[in-house]
């Protein structure tokens, strides 16, 4: 990872927004700038120098992964530290991440500091920045992707009638361990039957039963980046009706991929998908947005629903899921990852959304 | 769960520190008020009412949890419908988690109402009462603690070298799923040979040498709450030197166990683990605190370190966890679960702790 080309391109957004120094703590945006993987770490960028600061358990792992900063290992809070050598300056602006830092943190760091540093809350800097995905990062992603799909094959080999929700997420998750998946990128969905209605039913104690819809939503995490699908399977015949509904949710997955180019908002995106089950009558049912961008963290920016005018770039990672659920008698969501290409999108989940029978 | 005893009590704890209400969002401190396991909630206490904010995707979900409060789905942010409550009152001091809420939420919060709504930062009031545990919190933790124990034995039967850390992960967590687990509540920690220095060494794609120390720390979520565990296992026969360290290592810990009971501060506890390492000269590879509170969240209040003056209640429950880390040449770390009783503890973890060779 190009670690010091992003500390140098960050370094210009401080510049533009006016601020002599800029503290990071969030874990994501550590590992994003300088390659920190750890619980604890504070990088300070402040006047064209660069510290990071983590405890003793990490000294270590610091030692072989940051990039581009000087390490200290604090002996207190890290933000003590920092603190001492913001404080060093007569007067400056240092902006923090306004959305990951605490109230109670917040008020500690202005205690720390004399009365000319000024705090400056900042939010989605770094975001804005990782949005953006370049070609290494897009590399990694599309290969988790893949080690995503080839679990869920595995995981659809033990759905059968009469084992529980819990023992497809296991299995699940052990081929990912298996695939060299650092871990998993959010709790494991298996929602079977009436189950199947709960948009986040993680996999519970229940039996699969004999007929209904088996909703599989799951992700990796590869070399910190993470994948995100959702497969939605009938167990039986499935019934005219629920055919019907499953086409409808297809359709409008194909409609929001199709809508997925730069220059589209992500509000445009939403729309094309909700449109589709509308049109089906099926639109009271999709209670959840069409979708949201990945990379380091499971849930990032942009996010494809109304109103967010946000508008799509080439690089940008997404989700297109629309779905419905039907309280009493199931759901069903479909789910790919999509990069935004300079031409228009590339769907990067390798996985047929025919309905599959069990 | 007896939610409706907890929110009272909680609401007791409002009048004390003069507040009209209380605005909850942190995850774990809306699941121990009410009952809710979902990702997105917002408890609003005020004047008496209790009303649970919620958004499309967990309606079915919250109608079968929230208890004690009514249930609103919001339409938009969760905030916004709670704030219109809120700003009804023609005054009032609304406290909320200083912990857990970002600046730009506050900064949201702060647009939202008119200006004789007077948000209050608090810090702790929730996890205060969170940290002595009731008796049905005891019993669930005791058997999140027996299956986490189970779970690490089978992890043990697949140790060998040449073995990935990650298969031992991966066994360990499968089996977890298996008997019923939630999840893990961390990321597995397999350690091995050098690795072992890392203190939080995350599984990885490593083979397990012929030779060193293993370093194993698990946990598992049941029923929400969480369990921790620690074992190292040599791989080989053990040099003299480095039974010496394990030797010391355990002594540690059987002496911070032992100096748990009421009213002993957190610090001494420390103390009482690191005196031992220091006897042995050995303390300057011990580079974290010797322990931390556990219950719905891995890492709860009170730390065990040093400074720390919180006095030490029958129900609460904490790690007793020293351990050491050489650079280059390996680490160990045992710890266990213990229950604050009357009378003074309870270890939990049912594992030897005699050195395992492998």
């Amino acid at each position: 990872m190009d670690h010091l080309s992003r500390l140098k391109k960050f370094e210009r957004t401080l510049i533009d927004h006016d601020l002599d120094g800029f503290v990071v703590t969030h874990p994501a945006n550590l590992r994003y700038l300088c390659g920190y993987t750890g619980s604890n770490g504070l990088l300070l960028l402040l006047a064209g120098r660069r510290v990071f600061f983590t405890d003793g358990r990490y000294i270590q792992q610091a030692r072989e992964e940051v990039q581009g900063a000087r390490l200290v290992i604090a002996k207190g809070p890290l933000l003590n530290d920092a603190a001492k050598l913001i404080g060093k300056l007569s007067s400056a602006a240092v902006g923090f991440e306004a959305d990951y830092t605490t109230v109670a943190a917040a008020e500690q760091m202005r205690k720390l500091v004399h009365r000319k540093i000024d705090w400056k809350p900042a939010t989605g800097l770094i975001m804005r920045q990782r949005m953006i995905k370049d070609a290494e990062e897009l590399r990694i992603i599309t290969n988790a992707v893949k080690l995503g799909a080839g679990v869920y094959k595995e995981a659809l080999k033990v759905i059968r009638p009469g084992v529980r929700e819990s023992e497809v997420a296991g299995r699940l998750e052990y081929a990912a361990r298996q695939a060299g998946a650092d871990g998993m990128s959010f709790e494991t969905i298996v929602a079977a039957g009436k189950r199947a209605a709960l948009p986040h039913g993680r996999a519970s104690g229940q039996p699969i039963p004999g007929r209904g819809f088996v909703v599989v939503d799951s992700g990796v995490i590869l070399r910190g980046y993470c994948s995100d699908m959702t497969r939605t399977v009938h167990m039986g015949r499935v019934s005219r009706e629920r055919r019907r509904w499953y086409e409808a949710v297809l359709e409008a997955q194909l409609a929001g991929l199709a809508a997925v180019a730069p220059g589209k908002t992500a509000a445009e995106v939403d729309q094309a998908a909700r449109q589709v089950l509308r049109n089906a009558g099926l639109d009271r049912y999709f209670t959840h947005s069409t979708g949201h961008g990945v990379g380091l963290e499971i849930h990032e920016p942009p996010r494809l629903a109304k109103l967010q005018t946000e508008r799509l770039e080439p690089g940008m990672v997404i989700t297109i899921e629309p779905g419905i659920y039907v309280p009493g008698k199931g759901g069903i969501r479909i789910e790919d990852m999509v990069v935004v290409t300079g031409g228009g999108s590339q769907v990067l989940t390798p996985v047929t959304k025919e309905l599959v029978e069990i």
